[in-house]
């Protein structure tokens, strides 16, 4: 943002201060999409509706993001809680695949992070451009993630020194995301548990 | 079908025989619901649409389907190869997993099959109804057959007997389903035997 590096408006200036005044618009057009998306769906979405119903000229998303699959993987990126952090390591593997999990849970347990998340697995199964854009941007970090928690759990010999590890994010991920994915049965904190039990039970050496 | 009471045309009568008849405008039905899921989605898709693309009239599919919702869930058991078979058993649950497992890769990896599942998918996120079926219909049948599979190695003590069979049916089935779906990396049958392996380690006595 161009603004940031303006000297700070003192409060008597008359008029929004610009900075605040972008952040809204930016939330605004995050907002429009994030509906727009649950409504219409990424395919029949445009970057002029965004504009008209968030209340900003179509030039304003241009200036921050290119294209509509950028402004909708912000959406989801700010869905998630922002960019993937590493997960924790307290030393004690399962406890921090539980707090992870429980988490994971809770956010799709959340009725507009169950609603955006769905709209993008389908715009995934439709639109190959995008389906890379959200494996790469936002799955691929998240993967990694797990991935750095377990390396560091190998190196300190809580799981066997050749698992693979890819295949372990997966059978950890996996079966959580096809419950959620499939509506098999509810998402709940003991299911967590057990599937840390058993995928730990599969990991260690 | 009420042709099928109907006694045994000769060969010498004319026109065609009518179970013959039948069994051309099923698949021709079948198979524009195919085509029109992958082109225009099931919440945009009519029997109008489907009957014409057929070439039969409107009433033809209501005499065996009920909604376009039944249509759509047959094309996908004709897809799966008809109705949930069990798994087999032949006493070595490694064995019998890997033989299901990679015939279900080499599936997912038919671009047909790749196209009409992801169609679904994406439809079950829209549409709770059809989702509703999807699940009972072909999901639970399918998650089931694992389930027996599953008990009867429980029983011959190839499992741990206070393993829970629903979530180690998630723990084979899920993370394939996940690779494939959010397309991270390709499934081949090295994969799967490395899951195999790792599912068994958690599930074993």
């Amino acid at each position: 943002m161009a603004e940031s590096t303006a000297p700070d408006r003192t409060p008597t200036r008359r008029g929004p201060d610009p900075r605040r005044r972008s952040e809204r618009a930016r939330t605004a057009i995050l907002d429009a999409a994030a509906a727009l998306m649950g409504e219409v769906g990424f395919a029949r979405m445009t970057m002029e509706g965004i504009a008209a119903r968030a209340g900003v000229g179509k030039q304003t998303i241009y200036r921050w993001w290119p294209s509509k699959a950028a402004v909708v993987l912000d959406v989801f990126q700010r869905e998630a809680g922002g960019d993937s952090e590493p997960l924790p390591d307290t030393g004690d593997l399962a406890a921090d695949l539980r707090t992870v999990l429980r988490a994971t849970v809770d956010e799709y347990n959340t009725p507009e992070t169950d609603r955006i998340s769905r709209a993008f697995t389908a715009e995934v199964q439709h639109d190959e451009d995008f389906a890379r854009a959200v494996t790469e941007d936002l799955l691929r970090p998240h993967m990694r993630a797990y991935k750095e928690r377990l390396r560091s759990a190998r190196e300190a010999g809580e799981i066997s020194p050749d698992a693979d590890l890819d295949v372990a994010v997966e059978l950890l991920t996996g079966p959580l995301h096809h419950r959620w994915l499939l509506r098999t049965a509810p998402l709940t904190h003991d299911y967590v548990d057990v599937l840390v039990d058993l995928a730990l039970r599969a990991l260690r050496p």
